[in-house]
C-alpha cells in the first residue's frame, strides 16, 4: 500500500492513467495470441493475466466501491484475477493462471476498455472524492509494477523454448564499461525513508533515523566480465564463498552461471528478449539471485551495501539510466565519468544486505489494500534502484523492491560496498579483478 | 507398434489419410488461439501439440527415411515434438509442452500442409514401396489415437477454468437406460488376440490360446444412477471396498465422486464439453479410474471382466455405439433390447481386471517405432471397447487400451462381470442396486 | 489370508509355534539394543517392531476374540502395532515406526512371553475350537514372513551405515557355478494353484486351469558374473533394454548395479550381512528389482517366466536350497548336476513376468484377516521360489510372493525363460554370455 | 565462531570442561538405550549423536591439530559426526543420523573418555598454547548449545510416541503469573553487541552504534492464558493477523495451537518432558514459531521487540530465570514484582522482529571454525534471552540465537513491545487481553 497524498494527484492524472494503461497493451504488441498465456513457473504470470489483473485492481478498489452505477464486466473475474488479497476473497490458484484461456485476449481488452471508460468518467466529474485520485495514482504505480513483471515473466517463459523466441531484435552497440572506482560516504546519524512529499508506497515509511559508519560504494554495478572471473575462479564450486542456504541452492539447482547464460557450446551466449545472443561482457551482470550477489561480493573480499547506505548515497541523485521507457529490455553498459555512482537507477536492480522488514513505526493502510506490501515482510531481501524493465517515473531513492533470496528472473545485479576505517584517511580500496 | 500388413493398404489409403488429417484440424475449429496451448497436467497435452506431434510422426517415420528429396520443415522440431521415442533422440520435457507458444497455430498448420503434400506425392508414385503404405496406415491410426486424446485432454484442461468453457453445446435428449441383464458365456479353451487379417497394433498379437471358466457380462455399462447409489452408500468412505492402493488414492486425492462431478451446490452437476450441466443419470458413468471401477464392482458383490472374457464376448459383434464421428463428445444412454451386450464399443472404455502385459510370444517391431506399445507394459490396466472420443474405424474386438490405475481423464467406465458355477444350470445373477 | 484347514493342524502345533516364536528372538541375538530400532525407509521396519507386530497378530486375531479371560498387555499397542488392517482400526504411521523407542526391547519381550503363555494355555485345552489351530498355523506362517523381513530390512538399514556393520561373519567357500542349461516343458492345459491339501494362503487359490505353450527354464538363476556382463555391456545406459517405467527408475535413481554393489573403489564389493565383502561372482545375483530382471532378460534375447510356467516346473520338486534355517543370510552358489532346475527354492526369489492379480474365482476370507493378501493385488509383480531369508517350511510350489517393480531390498534374482517353437524338435537354446 | 580471548580462560577451565562434559552424559541418564537413537525429523538429532558430535568438535578442532601424539578414536568418525563444516570435509546426511546404530552408546562413551583424557593432559601441560584454552572455552559453549538441543530434540522425538514418554516427572506447583505491565526506555543512539571483555560468539560482534526510538517492553513473556485468548478469538483462522508466509504455514500445517498442545479431547493438555499434562495457563507460552509470535503481537495491536531494543533493556540485568541447571525442562511462571522486565533470561527464548544478519563490520574467523555462525545469516530470525533448556553460564545480554521462522520445537515464546510517542508524556500502554 501507499501513502495517500491527494494534493499530489495533479491535473494530468487522467492522462497519466490512460498513457499507462495503453503502454501495458503496447508491450503486448510483439506477442502472438499463443504467447499471451505463457506461465513457466508459479512465480511468473501470463501476459494476459497481467492485463486482466491490473484491470481487476481498478475495478475492485475504485469502481466497485466508489462508482455506484458501475456494473462489473463479469462478476466471476473477482475471483479469477485476485492475486493475493484475502480481504477481497479467495483466489484462483496462482500456479494455474496459464489454464485461463478464457477470458481470451480480446475479451480482456474489452474489459480494459470498459474500466478505462468508467475511470475516465469518474475522474472527469468535477466533484469527485480526492481519495479516488489517490487510488488512481496507486493503480498507476501498480500497473507499472506489472509492466515490469510482464517483461521479466515473459523473458522467463520464453527461455524454456529452445527456439529462443525474439521479442524485439537488438539494435544497440557494444562499448567498454568505465573503470571501477569507489565513492565514499562519511555516514553518521542520517534520515532514511520517504518524507511523504510525493507518492510512495507504505513500506517506504515512516522516515526515520539510522546510524551509518563510513562506507564506500562501487562506481557502477559489476559487469558480466567481472562476474565471469568469479565463475572462472571456481566460484560455483567453492562452499566457503556461499551462505549455507546459498550453497544448498547451488547444489540442488546445479547452477554454475547467472540465469539465462548458455556456456555449453562454444562462445558464451545468453538468452535475451532479442533471442540467443553472444554475451556482451561490458554490461552489468543481471539475473543474479541474492546468494550469487553475496558470494560474488565475498569472493571480492567486499560486501553488499545495506539499503540505508544505498539510499543515503542515492538521495538527491537524478533518476537516470536504462528503463522500460527506452524499450531496450536489457541492461546497457554504464555511462562514463560521473561524480556520483553510475546506474543507481535503471538497468539492474541492486541486491542489498538488508532483509525486507518494516521500518520502525511502520503501519500498513487499513482494508484489503493494506495487503499490498506489509504481509510480505518475511524471508525476502531488499533490492534498490530499478531496472531496464522499470518505468522511470516509478522509481525514487526511497523505493524498496524485495524478492526471495533464491529468485533471479528479475534484472537483478550487484553493486559492491565496503566499510571505511573511521580512524584513517580514506583511500582507494581494492579493485575487483577484471578480465581482459 | 503395429503388425504391418501391406495387403490391407487398399486403394483409398491416400483418401483416408487426408480425411483423417483434416479431421484433426476440424476438431480444433471451436477452439480459440488461446485454447490451443492448454495443458493442465503432465499427462495431457495441448491441442496444438497434438497437431504437431502427429505431423512429426509422419515426417520422422516416413518422409525423412523414405523420401530422399524431403526437406524437414524445421530441423529443431525433431526434438520439440518427439513424444517418447528414445530411438529417435532426446525429448522436450513433457510437463512443459504448454510453454511452446512458438511454433504458433498457423505455423503448425503450415507444417501440416507441407507434410500432407509430401505424403500425397509419395503415395501417388506408382512404384512406391508397400512398406510406406503400411507406415501411412499406422500413422492414420496414430493420429486417430491423438484425436481422442485431444478431446479428453481438452476437457481436462478446460475443467480447471471456473468459467466452464463450452466446446460444443449439448443437443441430445434424455431417455431411460434399458434394464440391467446378464449375458452368459460358457468359455473353455478359446483363442484371443488379433489374427493378422487386418490392421492391428503389435500388442494385440500373437493370437494365442487361453482357458476361460463360464462367466457372464452385464448387458450394458453401469449408469450414473447405479454409481450414485455406491456414493450414497458411503462407497468412498469404506476401505473394505477398495484395493490398498485405491484407498490410498481416495485419501490423498480427497475424491468422493467420478472426475468432473460437482456435488457441492444443489442438484448434482458435472463438467462436460458442453459446459457445466445437470448430471443425466441414465447415461453410462464415465471418468472412473480402475480403483473406482474395481471398488464399485466389489460393492456390487461382482467383479470386472478379464480382457480375454471381454474379447471372447465382443468377437464378431459389430462396432456400434457413440464415437467421435458423431461429434457428441459425451457418452450416450445405452440402446434398448439386444441379444448381445450393448455398448461394447463406443461411449465409455471398460476397465478390465487384466494387467497390461505382453501376450505369450509377443515381440515388438524393430527400430524406434517398436517403442510404440511394448515398453509401456508395466503398471497399467487394460481397457476394452472404445469411447465417445474414439474413431469408429479405429476400434475392434482385439484392441487393447491401457492406462495407469489412478488415471481417470479418459471416458472410462465399468461393465460388471461374474463367474458362473460350471456345475449348475446357470440363472440370472444378482442385479446391482438401481436408484429410482 | 489363508485357507483354513483345521485337519492339517497336527499335534505338534504348539511346538511349532514356540519354536517359531523363539527363532524370531534368536535372530535378534547378534543385534545391539540400538540396532533394534533401525528403519532406513518406509518400506522397512525396525527389528523391534517385527517382534512386536507378530505378537500383535496373535493377540489381536486369537487371544482377544477367542480367549475370554485374556487381558491385553497394553491396550494402546492395538494401534501402535497394527500394520495395515483397517478392519481393526487406525494405524500408527508406517514411516515413523523407528520413533517408537517405547515400548523398549525388554518390554516387547515381556509382551511376547505373555502372549506365548496365553497361546500355550489355549492350545493345551483339550476342547479348544479347531479354528484356533488354524489361526495359530496362520500366525506361524505370518511370523515366518516377518523373520524374512526382519533380515532383509536389517540388511537395508545397516547398509546406510558406512561402518558396514557385521551381523554375522561369512564362513562359506567359493566354488564355480554349474554350467547354464535349459530345462524344457511341453505345457498344454495344466492346473495351477494350491489344491488345499495343506496350508496355503488365500491368494494361491482356487486351483484353476491355464494354457501353457511349450517353454524352457534356465537350469539355475543368473549369477553375479552373468549380470556383470550386462553391466559391462552398458546395460544401465541403454534405454532400449528397459521398460519405460524402468528407464525412468534408472535415471531418477542413478542406479548402475544391483542394490548394495560398491563398484567405485577398486575391486567390486558389495554390502552383505557379513559387512563389506568382495563380490563372489559365481553366486546367484540378488537384490534386483523387476525392471533390472526384465532388462537383463531382454539383453539376453530371452524373457522372464510366467508364474504359471514356474509353478508347473516346480510342482513336485523338493523344497531344497539355502534358507534362513541355514543361517547364512546370503545366496549360495547353485549345486551341480540335477535333472530339474536348481535352486527353484531358496537363495533368491525369482521375478516372474506375471502381475500379482487374483486367480479366477478368488475370494478373500471375511473379516479383518481378509486384508492379509487380497487388497494388495495391484501394481505388484509375482516372485516365486523363496530366498536365503525364507524358512524352508514356509515355502511350496504354489507360493506367491509379490513386490512393487522398483523395489529390490529382498533377495530377489532372475531365472531366464524362453518360448519353444511347438512345431520344431526342441533343442538347446542360446546360452547367455558368461564372463570368465 | 567466537571471539578468542585467551585472558578469560581462567584457571578453572579444565574443571569447567569436565563438568560440562559430564553434564551431557547426565542428561542421558533417564534415557534407555533405545531412546538414544531417536530422530523425528531432519532438524533434530539423536541424543547419541549429540554425545558424539560434541566429542568430534574437540577431537577435530583441538586434538588433531594441536596434540601431535593424539590418535583418533576411529578415523571414520570424522565424516560420520561432522555436522556442517565443509572446511573439514563431506558430512554424513543429516536426515539419516538415526541410522547410525553403530557406534553404539557404550562406544560413544569410550570415545568421550579418550577425548576427555587427552584434553585434560593437554590442558595440564604448563606450556600449552593459550589458543588451546580459547578453543576449549569455545568447545564448552558448543557443548552447552548441544545440551539444549539434546533436550529440545528429545522432547520433539518423544512427542511422536502416543505413549507420551516421561523423561522426568513434574514436581513444581502452580501459581498465578504477575500482572502485565510495561517497562519504558527512551532509546537514542546506543551501543549494542559484545564488547569483547568476556567470551562471546563472533556473531555478537563488533559492538556498534544503533539508533532507537523510545519504546516499551512487556514486564514478562506472554502466558499460555493470554495466548489461549488469541486462539479462542479465531487467531488461527484470520489471515489478516498473519504474514503471508505465516498464513501459508497455517494452512499447510493445519496448526491451530502451539506445538505439543492437545486440544481435542476434553480439558486442554500438552505434551511435556513429564508426559501428557494439563496445560498450566499461568506459565509463559512456549513452542511458538516466529509467525505465531508475530500474529499474536499483531492481534494485541502491538509488535515484537527488535534485537537492539531487547539488548538495550537487558544490558546489565542479572542472568536469572529457569535454566537447564534447574533440571525442570519446562518454563516456570514468572516471578512477581521487579523493576526490570522479568524472565529476560531463561524459561523461554523471545522472538524478535530482527532478521539474523551480520552486524556492521562483522568478520567470521578464518578456517573451518569460521563456519560456526556466519554462513547461516540468511532466512532466520533472532531470538533473545535463553530458555529452560539453556545453561545459565551460557547466556548474556548480547547473545544471538536464531531459527527459521516456521520452526517451533525450541522453548520459544513472545515478549510484546510497543513504540512510544516521543512527543508525549509516556503512559501505560494497552494491556493485552487476559483470560480469567
Amino acid at each position: 500500500m501507499h501513502q495517500l497524498d491527494p494534493q499530489s494527484a495533479a491535473p494530468p492524472l487522467l492522462a497519466r492513467l490512460l498513457t499507462t494503461r495503453a503502454f501495458s497493451e503496447q508491450l503486448c504488441e510483439p506477442l502472438t495470441a499463443e504467447d499471451m498465456g505463457l506461465q513457466a513457473c508459479p512465480e511468473v504470470s501470463p501476459p494476459r493475466w497481467h492485463l486482466a489483473h491490473t484491470t481487476w485492481f481498478f475495478e475492485t478498489f475504485i469502481l466497485k466501491p466508489h462508482q455506484r452505477a458501475y456494473r462489473p464486466f463479469d462478476e466471476r473475474f473477482e475471483y479469477l484475477f485476485n492475486s493475493y488479497y484475502n480481504g477481497i476473497g479467495a483466489q484462483y490458484p496462482r500456479p494455474q493462471r496459464h489454464l485461463l484461456s478464457r477470458p481470451g485476449n480480446q475479451e480482456v481488452l474489452r474489459w480494459r476498455r470498459q474500466v478505462d471508460d468508467a475511470l475516465a468518467e469518474l475522474l472527469s466529474h468535477p466533484d469527485h472524492d480526492p481519495l479516488i485520485d489517490a487510488l488512481v495514482a496507486l493503480g498507476i504505480e501498480h500497473e507499472q509494477q506489472h509492466q515490469e513483471l510482464l517483461i521479466t515473466d515473459l523473458k522467463h517463459s520464453f527461455s524454456y523454448n529452445p527456439l529462443w523466441p525474439v521479442y524485439q531484435p537488438r539494435d544497440d552497440d557494444e562499448r567498454p564499461a568505465p573503470e571501477f572506482r569507489w565513492h565514499e560516504y562519511s555516514g553518521g546519524l542520517v534520515e532514511t525513508g520517504a518524507d511523504g512529499a510525493a507518492f510512495c508506497f507504505d513500506n517506504e515509511t515512516p522516515r526515520h533515523r539510522v546510524w551509518l559508519d563510513p562506507y564506500a560504494l562501487a562506481s557502477r554495478p559489476a559487469t558480466c566480465a567481472e562476474f565471469f572471473a568469479f565463475i572462472e575462479d571456481g566460484g560455483y564450486q567453492r562452499p566457503e564463498l556461499w551462505l549455507s542456504d546459498g550453497w544448498d541452492w547451488v547444489r540442488q539447482s546445479g547452477a554454475r552461471a547467472p540465469l539465462y547464460w548458455l556456456l555449453d557450446d562454444g562462445a558464451p551466449h545468453y538468452y535475451t528478449l532479442a533471442g540467443r545472443q553472444p554475451i556482451r561482457f561490458q554490461e552489468p551482470v543481471a539475473h543474479l539471485n541474492y546468494f550469487e550477489a553475496d558470494a560474488y561480493a565475498r569472493w571480492c573480499g567486499l560486501r553488499l551495501p545495506t539499503e540505508a547506505e544505498w539510499e543515503h548515497a542515492a538521495a538527491g541523485q537524478p533518476v537516470q539510466g536504462g528503463f522500460i521507457d527506452n524499450r531496450r529490455y536489457h541492461p546497457q553498459v554504464a555511462p562514463a565519468g560521473r561524480d556520483a555512482p553510475a546506474q543507481l537507477f535503471g538497468d539492474v536492480w541492486e541486491w542489498t544486505a538488508s532483509a525486507y522488514l518494516p521500518y520502525p513505526g511502520f503501519a500498513p493502510a487499513g482494508g484489503a489494500v493494506g495487503e499490498y506490501n506489509g504481509k510480505f515482510m518475511n524471508g525476502q531481501m531488499v533490492l534498490r534502484g530499478g531496472s531496464c524493465a522499470s518505468s522511470q517515473a516509478h522509481l525514487r531513492a526511497s523505493y524498496r523492491n524485495f524478492f526471495q533470496p533464491h529468485l533471479r528472473w528479475q534484472f537483478s545485479g550487484v553493486r559492491l560496498a565496503r566499510t571505511l576505517d573511521p580512524n584513517r584517511e580514506s583511500s582507494r580500496g581494492p579493485t575487483p579483478t577484471i578480465i581482459a
